[in-house]
């Protein structure tokens, strides 16, 4: 079982590569085979696949933000809240979300999960 | 499929449920045969058995806080962080989690994960 620390390090990698938008650098915290539903009720797709998409729309200037510290479990998985903050046509937008990431025995994500919905996004701050 | 509100608002029952020991009314929020993970690793338990063990435990003067606002999905899920506050032999104790709730159509949480983890329990604060 991957050990808190790595799971919690592993989430803050993931979040310095969307600051970073480095989609290389977020691929390379996943395992092969590895899958992603965000936002949850999309539809699972393949990490490798869903990432380059997801990564290609983030505006540029684009910060993730921690509300809370990571959380871990006593198992193989952990949950981050986290605030996106971006400009768009000139209007300041915030998109709330919680990502909960699922690990294998070597420490690879096997899965993450993105809860944010059309409400957590608000316009004009 | 449940609206956003209506997530939203059963997840803050339940934190108000916590707050006030009424486990009849968090219970309440659950379905028929609804499971729960409370920590995720400790394995999946009925609701309608693990609430009433878990509210058992609670120490009188617990708080149950958000830390960041409610989160959502375009699904029937929605997620929540915030952190519990005790004081236990004169110590204060804080124990920060995200739970992820599961919903059915007619509204009912399905299921109930949280992440919270031993490094998650801060003592002395």
């Amino acid at each position: 079982m991957p050990t808190e620390e790595h799971m919690r390090a592993a989430m803050q990698k993931y979040l310095d590569a969307l600051n970073a938008l480095d989609v290389v650098g977020a691929l390379a915290l996943f395992g092969q085979g590895s899958t992603v539903e965000d936002p949850v009720g999309s539809g699972v797709a393949p990490a490798i696949e869903r990432l380059p998409e997801m990564f290609g729309q983030i505006p540029d200037g684009a910060t993730f933000v921690l509300d809370t510290p990571i959380r871990t479990s006593h198992g193989n998985a952990a949950a981050m809240a986290f605030t996106t903050r971006v400009i768009l046509d000139g209007e300041p937008i915030e998109v709330r979300a919680v990502d909960v990431m699922e690990f294998d025995d070597e420490g690879w994500i096997t899965h993450m999960n993105a809860y944010t919905g059309p409400s957590d996004v608000i316009r004009g701050r």
